[in-house]
């Protein structure tokens, strides 16, 4: 994974990297709001062999049940469902996933019930405390279904619980009924949990391989955190935070990440988490948008090109994917293009967008993977998380915490009346 | 389809309006610039008995081949998409649909082509020229596939062309081969083309009722047309542009349209590219950003509450759903809400939501379909483009022209060097 950022413009990383190195320093050093909840910095090497090989067994039983709805809301979710977006192709795979509880659709979740009352499926609910509204509805409906079908001990193997290591309602439902537990760490909020078991047990269902995913974070934290790479060109995560630093001082309102892949639109979206959740405080903050390329160069990329000046861009792009090539030939429609791979062609959009992107004023930035994969991966989520806590620190807030999340629920409480 | 701008708080419609009115002028009586790309307002109108009965032949054709790519970028793909995404379950269709061509993903487009080559599919390519690059690529793979497994006479039960109706590559292409064509009206630009055969041969080889989604914009143009209707009480298009003109005068320069049932994501998506590729000109243009709620309550809900207050926000909501109701009792984990239907709480999510966020002083509009059904969506449709005119005339640029689009394709051509 690499970043470039020759095309930043009005953006120029030298500009906020003093900011940034600063903020770096509050990171490492605890000094900052939420100190305590920098427990995602050491997830790249903390889970021991033990409890991987235990993580492992309970993915396999899991994988033998054929069907996992995963039920979780907001950081819960969406980094399993980033990486399985990623690397398990839709068109043919082992374990047939489901998310619930994200929303309350009712036509969503009975269609759901439906397609799953005539066969086995597990389930992985994931919820720190197990009060949080929309999984718990998600997650009664399904266990109302599987306890009427199976008997106690079958339903050991099909339902597993990620939550609170020491307390909470969800804790003491699984304990009075036997089920496999797995911790959410005290010290991690739940946009920064994907590399722990609260990502890592649906992604090892999914057969994701994990400890590739690990080794590729553990890789990224050494480059990032050496106090010796302190440049630009040395530290990703210092460029791409001195960036959008640079882009904020100069007013810059949206950034929009734009996947060049579908494969990586949940990598856009748990981008999006990351950096909204973690910044939007203070009535400042950038307000982060994901887009997909080229569809919406056909459509947003009007706005990109002509309407206010007031975004920066970043794009997501791989160096090497599938040799599929144009087929070409008289019989075709763009025969003049034959035997170029598809994937070059890709790579030229990409390239023609932020070239002319850039040419009318918007500060561009590239993020490259080498391939689509679980190393590559690792690598991206680690530098986004340690991206996002330096920027965060960099404007002047606590990076780990959530207190307008609560307002709506708060809102959703009294109407609801109980 | 109904509209509730009861918090609309300091984006007040009424102080809108007199611009709306004025553009709305501009609009029916073809004075402002674009004025030849209008036939969008006659669509729900202009296919004849005739005409919709030889695409239902062509749907049933389709349909016979068990599997259907749709191929095309921007507009040509994103209502079909929308409509299907909102009204075929994904848990049980009849017709297996793909999209392709709207990106160049390689190993996206190789896995496709693996999946197919087994089996009998259908393509319907769509574009107005033929020579749009994404799109040709990919029929290139496809046609490719198709045409070496199957003879002549079987491909025109297989391949449908929706192109220009009178010249172009792609229609040369279809006339040499004797395949079924459909035509792109020449008065039609793309985002506004979904109620033309552009959108309406795939849904309807979907198994979407045509004749009810044009039915529903029927209703909805006669509201919103009638001069007589000149309030934002009596016409919901002059209601939302009135809305959009205020919170814009208010420098809310982001809109987020906020869905509130995964069903909903795909008329979101149409959304966003029909308001930045009409708006985003001169210099000026609200940047639409799409959300999903209650998830992204759990994420970038806490910008909207404690970020820069730059944002304006409209929730897409459903007024009945299904009736699946909360299990409750004992062995729950949420047993006081024990017999409270799901849709219930969702609505309820909706409106705590809206009322947090109104309290911070974002503007909050409300769009309710009665329920999610091909009537409702086309009165949605239909609306959404007529105000979407309005309001880019409200903003003094042309709504139907997208000149920025053109800056990324001449790049790209430069760096591809042929």
């Amino acid at each position: 994974m690499r970043i470039d950022l020759s095309l930043a413009g009005t953006a120029d990383p030298s500009s906020g990297l003093s900011a940034a190195l600063e903020a770096r320093e509050t990171l490492e050093n605890g000094t900052g709001p939420g100190a305590e909840m920098r427990g995602w910095l050491d997830l790249p090497t903390r889970m021991g062999d033990n409890e991987l090989a235990a993580m492992q067994v309970a993915a396999d039983t899991i994988r033998n049940a054929g069907a996992l709805v995963v039920v979780g809301i907001g950081g819960s979710f969406q980094g399993a469902n980033a990486v399985i977006d990623a690397v398990v192709t839709p068109f043919s795979s082992d374990l047939d996933i489901h998310f619930a509880g994200h929303h309350l659709d009712a036509t969503f979740h009975e269609d759901l019930l439906n397609s799953l009352s005539s066969r086995r499926y597990a389930v992985n609910i994931i919820s720190k405390s197990g009060t949080t509204l929309e999984p718990s509805v998600a997650f009664d409906l399904l266990w109302r279904d599987l306890s009427s079908r199976f008997d106690p001990d079958e339903i050991k193997k099909l339902v597993f619980v990620t939550t609170d290591g020491g307390k909470g309602r969800l804790l003491e439902f699984a304990r009075s009924h036997g089920l496999t537990t797995f911790p959410v760490p005290d010290d991690v909020g739940g946009r920064f949990s994907v590399l722990s078991p609260v990502g890592l047990l649906p992604l090892a269902a999914a057969g994701v391989d994990v400890k590739a995913l690990l080794e590729g974070a553990r890789s990224m934290a050494r480059v990032v955190r050496d106090p010796s790479n302190a440049t630009v060109e040395s530290n990703p995560a210092l460029a791409y935070a001195s960036f959008r630093i640079a882009a904020r001082a100069a007013s810059m309102h949206i950034e929009i990440m734009a996947s060049m892949s579908p494969r990586l639109l949940g990598i856009t979206e748990w981008w999006r988490q990351l950096f909204g959740e973690s910044e939007g405080k203070g009535e400042d903050g950038i307000f982060p948008a994901c887009l997909f390329y080229p569809t919406d160069l056909h459509s947003l990329g009007q706005w990109i090109q002509e309407g206010p000046a007031i975004a920066f861009e970043t794009a997501l792009d791989v160096v090497t994917d599938s040799d599929l090539v144009v087929p070409g030939g008289a019989d075709s429609l763009c025969g003049h293009l034959g035997g170029l791979p598809v994937h070059t062609i890709n790579r030229t959009i990409a390239e023609g967008a932020l070239h002319a992107h850039s040419a009318r004023g918007i500060p561009c930035g590239r993020i490259e993977l080498e391939r689509i994969c679980e190393a590559e991966l690792g690598a991206l989520l680690y530098f986004m998380e340690y991206a996002c806590a330096v920027s965060a620190y960099a404007q002047g807030v606590n990076p780990f915490d959530q207190p307008g999340v609560e307002a709506y629920k708060k809102e959703a409480r009294k109407l609801l009346g109980r």
